[in-house]
């Protein structure tokens, strides 16, 4: 009954479904559904997952189910094989197949060439509508689906595109030529999957052309992979700015916290630092307390507000909405906002404290201090994450740190600094 | 000049170009190019922007861009518009047009019929491919591009799908109704659209039927816009996470400071509670001021140890990969990553501290205190989400301000409550 439960199921509701279980429950499921388990599940599963899902099925299994899927998902499964399994399956695919799965994986990982398909349609231009629908009727190794037809000249070059919805509308006496549009992006096949996932976005694509050095036609990526990668390029830089390094929920607790341990020195790191700062005003701290009372305010507040303007600023390069041409004008806003940041909160905490500890230079010092480093988050809120991608470093994952342990740093020097100069 | 520029660029690019212009220059581009203005440009643009560009062309240009458009694109920019403008746009679109773009403004705002388009391609079952193929060569008002043919009864309910690529492959005598799929994804009109989104990931879908409460046909939603459905709503968690209001970086800087200020406000409150509880131990700090520059650290490692998890709970909750059966696996594996994160911290920095102060016992309350909040913040960190969401918050906005202040208070008073009971 397992099987009669799991059968009518979408692969990738499958996938969620064994996602979800535990590792004992997942391994009992797995073998129960193993003679009648769907190959097309396989590349919908997180790659953690479907490495002991393929460890249960067995590498013969897995050749099969390989063998069944389409190049992208088949390579996409090979990927999360080790180099041992990975000869292992290939050496039960069928030659001809096995060539084209090994020279998907000659692609360097992450790149348009590991996420095309290498099934698709290609016609020459002088055909007529007509003839390629003869063709499409008749042709059996075709994709399942397609959403476009590539023209190519006789040295494989792609030179045009046709929507699938354009040949089903048009005569079929009218030649490809005078249909297909001439102007289309090209993939090169070694271009980055952030590169793909943003041409898919901007310019609304159901499929694209991936070409080789010399432009000819070595594949096709469709929409849904695409949609995959903007996923999980967006999901990369949520968990880098929340400091998380595995994005998998069903992980085990060591995983877990291998990759939430390595992250959390560097805050362990960054705090240390601002404890150093802190221990060079323990005089002044001794003789006024209230300072210890109030000196987290200072660097939370800029920390807050600098990781504000990481966020936006971030998000922004990874949208390229913000490009060469309009950095001065973000960084000269953000430095703005920090002022006004500056001046609200320096009114409200100055206010706030003054009447706290009933001592107006205690307000006026948090004050200067909270416009200080509100300035100061705005400005480097903006910079750190620009000058970050410049030395070609992922912004999402260094901005955060480095800006909060300036925010810290200059937070609590600022504070205490001017206290011992004002107060003492 | 600038037209000749302007002209070749794809609708997305003019839009970007536009978007990062400051306003001066943007308003004397758009009054440049108002004539050759491409209406497809008007989707693209946010819609701040957009409002704008709008101003700037005049109502009258509007409603013919307006009227060229697809109406899901037209309804989109309506959106933008206020309720006077709305109308004398509409004034100027014929009454046909009118009423369909009257009618998608009904549908709540985020909802699958204010993403829909009506443009479709709808044939009944009974029809064969050469009817099919011939109805399209000859019917004028079809979509410019279409995915999938939906095929519905007498009653117009939808019954079937036919994948445009399934009908050029099938020879011309074969019906409609032997080679449509029966079982597909139908998306109620008042569906939101992250759920629209994500069927659209999950089953890997080109474009969808829109039906309503009686299940007829009503509109087609299309690939590329679920797309920026998807892209809007990681941005939005993406953007709450990081506690930024809105999302855009072209907005001026008092708009972006009201947004900004009202998040910082949250902060505030919450480092004010902490204060409090910092200031409930002044005699203790005044006695051992060590204690001022170590307690940062508890609070801080809690805090960053606990956003980690609500970051992973947030995302996790969107996809779904967090569903009420795997709920209770995940919070235990949290509050075990906890026990983890709390050992190994309280190890390092207690021998840390230990040794900064040369006293042992400084080091052990340190040690205790970051026990007692690591394994909070791994338990607070998943369910504070999850209880949220029950509560029909969103989590990406709630989650981190309730879970930083437990973290800030229970960090402060472990550490300064220890070191009260065990150092004084
Ligand atoms: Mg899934
Ligand atoms: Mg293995
Ligand atoms: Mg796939
Ligand atoms: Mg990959
Ligand atoms: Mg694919
Ligand atoms: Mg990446
Ligand atoms: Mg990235
Ligand atoms: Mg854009
Ligand atoms: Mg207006
Ligand atoms: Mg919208
Ligand atoms: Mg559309
Ligand atoms: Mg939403
Ligand atoms: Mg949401």
């Amino acid at each position: 009954h397992v099987r009669a439960f799991v059968r009518p199921l979408h692969p990738a509701d499958l996938a969620d479904l064994i996602e979800r279980l535990d590792e004992d429950d997942r391994q009992r499921l797995v073998r129960a559904i193993r003679d009648v388990f769907d190959p097309e599940c396989l590349p919908w599963l997180e790659d953690s997952v479907r490495e002991d899902v393929m460890d249960q099925l067995g590498m013969e299994r897995v050749a099969e189910a390989v063998a069944e899927l389409e190049t992208d998902d088949a390579v996409e499964v090979l990927e999360s094989l080790d180099a041992l399994e990975q000869r292992e399956v290939l050496r039960h695919i069928p030659a001809a197949d096995r060539a084209v799965l090994e020279q998907g994986l000659t692609y360097p990982e992450d790149s348009a060439g590991r996420l095309m398909q290498r099934e698709l349609v290609a016609v020459p231009p002088h055909w007529t509508v007509g003839q390629t629908i003869d063709f499409l009727r008749s042709a059996a190794d075709l994709p399942d689906h397609f959403f476009d037809v590539f023209v190519i000249d006789p040295r494989h070059k792609a030179v045009g595109v046709v929507p699938v919805s354009r040949i089903l509308r048009t005569k079929r006496p009218v030649r490809i030529t005078d249909i297909m549009d001439r102007q289309f992006r090209r993939i090169p096949a070694t271009a980055d999957q952030e590169e793909v996932g943003r041409l898919f976005k901007q310019y609304g694509l159901a499929s694209a052309p991936v070409v080789d050095d010399d432009n000819r036609l070595v594949g096709v990526i469709t929409v849904d992979d695409a949609v995959h990668v903007l996923e999980e390029e967006a999901e990369e830089d949520l968990m880098s700015l929340g400091r998380v390094g595995g994005t998998n929920v069903n992980a085990s607790v060591m995983d877990t916290a291998r990759t939430r341990i390595r992250w959390l020195l560097v805050t362990l790191v960054n705090t240390l630092i601002a404890s150093t700062v802190i221990s060079q005003f323990e005089a002044t701290i001794e003789r006024i307390v209230a300072l210890a009372v109030l000196m987290p305010i200072v660097a939370a507040m800029g920390g807050n507000a600098g990781m504000q303007v990481v966020t936006v600023v971030v998000r922004a390069l990874a949208t390229r909405d913000l490009a060469p041409d309009n950095v001065r004008r973000v960084v000269l806003k953000e430095l703005g906002v920090g002022v006004l940041n500056g001046v609200v909160f320096a009114s409200i905490l100055g206010t706030v404290a003054g009447l706290w500890f009933a001592d107006v230079r205690i307000g006026l010092v948090l004050a200067a201090a909270m416009v200080f480093n509100m300035v100061w988050a705005g400005l480097a809120g903006a910079m750190i994450p620009i000058l970050i991608q410049r030395m070609k470093i992922d912004p999402a994952v260094g901005a955060g740190p480095f800006l909060t342990t300036t925010t810290d740093v200059l937070g609590f020097f600022s504070f205490l600094g001017l206290a011992t100069l004002f107060l003492i």
